[in-house]
């Protein structure tokens, strides 16, 4: 664990992502079903007649919560069992609104990530990612098993696990506790194919075709992702945020999410070129500051590392009211300076092209091969009908700077 | 003017959406612009050179928001002169955050109506809509000047305007103050072809391929509005709730949108069996109570008349949390009975094959066409890369009911 907070805050952090996964079932009862019910019984008799399955409707969604729920649980006794916690869900610190919503976005995030169905959607990104990586091998004439490979902002680890089955070493980073955990129990669970159900689709009301496709359960996850991922040392992950972990000690300036602790900045001297690629998949535009990243991808290549890329432009914090202080750090004194108050996390949404132009013209990167506009759902349910999809990048790009001797 | 509500609040109302059309430039510097300058120059040096653009794109950024703004001020002129408000902005009631967003999506609402770049996209909706309308001519034996067309959620009016323009007569009912000023501005204001520039994509800055892409300006409107309907009497607009405006004086339990005054009561008798056709564009999902909405098309059809819809169902109250009364009316005594507190605006989002089924097994309708999953954007821009589309239904229902004699 890399993270700067101390063992006592990151605990209590733990323990409050804990209490959300706990609290799924009162929050999605309370959120989804109530609320319906409620108007349902608020109709006349006349329109309750004009849909009389409605109330099977509504009591299967109620089972499918509970569904839901069950799996969830599962997860906080499995990661409660690993971890050593004996407290409980009493002791834990309450969940905000935004834990609860994350929670329930877990249910899509396994069924993205360990679903059958899910397969040729999580294909637009891995088979590209898998043919850039064996045009590097080849390039590059490194046996695979010397390849070390990145994935900042891991997930609940999909794309490392497919990875590490071929043969490639990789390091997953990743900053919410909300994924560790779920990571956590999926890949160390020791789960049979197909053992879960979970319903994933039960938290959207909109874009239906048919009730059905809402009420569909999948089980997951498609391989025995244990026993695959048995006896070998290829995996490594780390919890924190990505340029605080793997960023360059110059040219990042000190905020909430990087530390110029004295700890942190050996960590990160120690990643300089540790890497012969970087994978971001659907990660890029969860930056606040999109050229940290790319100092931090340009820090952790070798010279000729590649950086691939797959995912849209739709930056988090677009729409994030909140603000934090930016600061430089007197190497000597450890004081602060050159401090900007109440910087916004919005902004400095660069644009593919001029993450590309960046990338090339200032940062030394060389283009080996680019695609735009490729559609992709993201959890997309397999009736194609339900969620609007993005339209997803991919590029490759070759760190083309002089080892400095 | 239909609504229950009195003159004074009306014009209060009103009021404010002038004010919100007035303060454009003020919330989109705050939201849009100031946001992304300060974290610009928040930025090291170094950064800072990295792209050395950006200080220059937010000046085009800012410019572009006056030029929206001015366009704004303009509506808001043309308004009062039109309806004889001689008080100004500081005799208005503040309007909300919900008023100022909604007032940054009318210059991509009327992107999606008046230019011409936006041709295409009406056309998925407009081409199916004619085809319907020219086979129930033909079907019906109506001459096209005696056929009466309902347009509930009309917008800024196109659609009324395209079909008007074909002969046909049109009744559009729109229930948004914001969408009314902007369609009285267009449809009387004499606009020429392609005199007003606007910038409609600077709004959101994710998804862009380039920069050029989210600066595009557009001019409207894309043909002489007023010219093309000068003396035509085929053309009426209503204002209100389209169910209280349209609904039947059964079956609907009364609420904030749907009034049991002696007045709407007997507009709403008027109604009944009052047109050949109802067309619902991107429409029907705006229900907080869509059983309501199907009452309400069967009430003004004539036997045999047809229902046209278009949109997807991306139900606008899916996620909203707020609650109203529903009761019914004694007719003799006035009192609420049967009174519901707090029903929830959200729920009943019945599926595409749901709404269909219902209609045509409970509502005496039966199906002429329907179409599923028709991808469509909705004010996207020509880049193509920008938004992520819907996936809209389309279908004809005609009216099968027997005319009671």
């Amino acid at each position: 664990m890399f993270s700067p907070k101390d063992a006592e805050q990151e605990t209590r952090a733990l323990e409050q992502v804990l209490a959300a996964y706990s609290y799924y079932k009162s929050f999605a009862q309370q959120e989804y079903y109530l609320p319906r019910y409620k108007k349902w019984r608020s109709l006349s008799d006349h329109q309750k007649e004009l849909i009389p399955w409605y109330g099977d409707y509504l009591e299967k969604l109620r089972n499918a919560i509970d569904c839901n729920a069950a799996f969830l649980q599962e997860v906080v006794f499995f990661a409660q069992a690993m971890m050593g916690i004996s407290s409980n869900v009493d002791q834990w610190p309450t969940p905000s609104r935004v834990d609860m919503e994350k929670t329930v976005s877990m249910i899509s995030q396994i069924y993205r990530e360990w679903s059958q169905e899910s397969k040729c959607e999580r294909g637009l990104a891995t088979d590209r990612i898998l043919q850039a990586l064996q045009a590097y091998e080849k390039q590059s004439v490194t046996s695979r098993d010397e390849i070390r490979i990145l994935i900042p902002g891991a997930g609940t680890g999909r794309l490392m696990a497919d990875l590490v089955i071929q043969g490639y070493n990789c390091e997953s980073n990743e900053f919410s506790y909300h994924m560790l955990l779920m990571s956590m129990y999926i890949l160390n669970g020791g789960l049979k194919v197909n053992q879960k159900k979970i319903y994933p689709f039960i938290h959207t009301f909109s874009h239906w075709r048919s009730r059905n496709d809402q009420l569909k359960s999948i089980c997951i996850p498609d391989f025995n992702v244990q026993e695959q991922l048995a006896q070998n040392n290829r995996m490594a992950m780390s919890s924190g945020s990505f340029i605080d972990c793997y960023g360059s000690n110059e040219k990042i300036r000190a905020s909430n999410t990087y530390s110029a602790s004295p700890t942190m900045k050996l960590t990160r001297a120690q990643m300089e070129s540790a890497f012969n690629v970087v994978i971001t998949n659907f990660f890029i535009d969860t930056a606040s500051n999109i050229i940290d990243y790319l100092h931090s991808i340009s820090h952790v290549l070798i010279p000729g590392g590649i950086w691939i890329n797959f995912g849209p432009l739709l930056y988090h914090f677009e729409c994030d009211d909140q603000v934090e202080d930016t600061f430089e750090v007197d190497p000597f004194t450890g004081e602060k300076t050159d401090v900007h108050e109440d910087v916004p996390l919005k902004g400095l949404e660069l644009t593919a092209d001029e993450i590309l132009e960046v990338s090339i013209s200032k940062l030394q990167f060389k283009c080996l091969n680019k695609e735009f506009a490729i559609p992709s759902g993201y959890g997309r349910s397999p009736s194609q009908n339900a969620v609007p999809g993005y339209m997803c990048n991919y590029w490759v790009l070759q760190n083309d700077k002089v080892r400095q001797t």
